[in-house]
């Protein structure tokens, strides 16, 4: 396999800060497109990947996962893209494309498992995946989407994760006017999903422990807000046909459980690392769930894109450049951002 | 009101064995009828509550809610019953009949709360509902249901609670053909879950800590059985639609998630009174859910009889006297029954 060297940023330990790096990327086969990439958001499992958090980091790793750019080159059989598109890439850069769900376009289900943008074994050409923190990225076509060119490209980033991550769920469970839809935290993913649980016309609720992101949350969109460390508007609050979970520390579920109204979800989007406890009577009692989702497939990750272009929905973003990342990483460990990094890869 | 002196067996305390009371039962109003207890089922309810583990249990409590007998009186409103007519209660004997829940024949979701058949304020008439461990009982005919005169009697009274508290889920969560549906415990709901699920002709597979019900599962129905302790026969388990989890103590429900298929379900109808618990990858991955299902309306109830006469499905019983009741008790504390205790009414 032909490669040529690229610039990139990433970490060669878990206690090390990230810099800069030279990576190989492959020289553009039949179907895959070359992006020279313009802006990269940086997602909380970008920092649990460098600090191997879940385990099974491989070094070195160069992360980003919300990935937007502008076509180079194109192989000979790439048919969607032509030189000079903008050309978004999210988590999933491959999978088996034979299972039942790889033919449904729910490439995140995968039989097989899918190839991740960043720090995952490349089944088809070997060694592993780097990310977005770099100049350019190779991607065979059918795993980039196209990035509608009225929305502003930094703050577009950060739909190619966070954005279908909560998007998919509000879809999946029925998002739409009448319904009552709960936003747990107001982050990277909760803003978004305001935003977009809004767009979709349901009667929004936000939950949050901070008076600050209250206030905000109204200017996001939201219809209600609940301070949920105040037992009565916890009390007080409507019934919610769906709470999104956007929450990745350890919390207490069962109090969102008992919000719901009958044959409610609530759907954890966050990846809390230590278990979370249910209590029996909290889901037996008016037939509820505790459910979970995870990013969604390209052809719904184009579907967000598209979805965001009509309403002009965009990110809440700090633009930075790649030499503030570590600090970006260490603002972003304790949740000081609003609401989303995205890095300038001009100033790679 | 009027009433009259009704023979009963039930608790003054709960530290104290049950024995014979004498209870006051209203006469029958005008939507009433009286049904003379035949048999009476014990569920694992029946021992929580008089023993206070959820609380909030008053003394004396007379337990029972797997009710079949005979009608003895009608009032002079009632039309779907008369004299001499086998008659079955459950778990509820009375809802608001105003909320969308009670119009939909779904009165476990009654938004006012239903009225539990024993050991429950009773709205309407006062004072505190005794259940079946008794000569007798008066219920609204709204509250009762049709037993077909082809199962047996003893046999047929659990059907009223661990049937139709199976059935309900199972049902909901579309068990049928070409689907994989998994038991977990063999005890007074799994045996009466495997024997629903193979009638509905889902492929069912049964999880059981226990070697000696194991065997006892293929007898009932099962077409695999799992071994749950053995790593190896759960990872080699078929990937499942839906699992229904009757284990009422602690346990750990992340393997059992582990071994659904996208989009599955883990519906809890035990209810052990420690929380669960449940690790976010363990319902992320794959768009999972952890569910819970309490028993079922009064339409759904009869609809589970008639269910089981059509499939002749009917419990596996120890059929007891009611001075064996403490007896009997201990046992099932101890998961010494297969599969239910009934009780012979006539005995008291």
């Amino acid at each position: 396999m032909k490669t040529h060297t690229a610039r990139a940023f990433g970490a060669t330990a878990a206690t090390e800060n990230l810099k800069e790096l030279s990576i190989q990327r492959r020289e553009v086969t039949s179907n895959d497109v070359e992006i020279e990439i313009l802006y990269c958001g940086i997602c909380h499992s970008d920092l649990h990947a460098v600090h191997n958090d879940w385990g099974g980091t491989t070094y070195p790793i160069v992360p980003g996962h919300e990935i937007v750019g502008r076509i180079t080159k194109t192989g000979e059989g790439v048919t969607h893209f032509k030189t000079g598109d903008l050309a978004g890439v999210g988590c999933i850069v491959d999978s088996c494309r034979e299972c039942n769900h790889c033919h449904d376009g729910e490439e995140q289900f995968c039989e097989k498992g899918w190839t991740v943008v960043f720090n995952s074994p490349d089944k088809k050409y070997g060694g592993m995946t780097y990310g977005g923190f770099s100049e350019s990225i190779v991607v065979d076509e059918n795993y980039v989407v196209h990035v509608p060119d009225t929305l502003s490209l930094p703050q577009a980033a950060p739909i190619l994760c966070a954005g279908i991550t909560v998007y998919s769920p509000l879809k999946h469970w029925k998002t739409g006017p009448g319904k009552n839809v709960g936003i747990i935290g107001v982050g990277g993913l909760g803003h978004m999903a305001i935003k977009i649980a809004k767009a979709m016309a349901a009667t929004v609720t936000v939950f949050t422990t901070s008076t600050s992101k209250a206030e905000d949350a109204k200017r996001l969109g939201a219809d209600n807000i609940v301070l949920s460390t105040d037992s009565e508007q916890m009390k007080m609050c409507p019934r919610q046909d769906m709470i999104l979970d956007t929450v990745s520390a350890k919390h207490d579920v069962n109090v969102y459980l008992n919000l719901l109204k009958v044959d409610g979800s609530l759907v954890l989007v966050g990846l809390p690392n230590q278990p979370l406890e249910v209590g029996a009577f909290n889901v037996v009692k008016g037939r509820k769930s505790f459910s979970g989702s995870n990013i969604g497939g390209i052809a719904e990750t184009q579907e967000v894109l598209d979805f965001c272009a009509k309403h002009a929905i965009t990110a809440d973003i700090e633009l930075i450049g790649m030499n503030d990342v570590n600090t970006a990483f260490e603002r972003l460990e304790k949740g000081d951002v609003k609401y989303r990094f995205v890095v300038d890869m001009q100033s790679l």
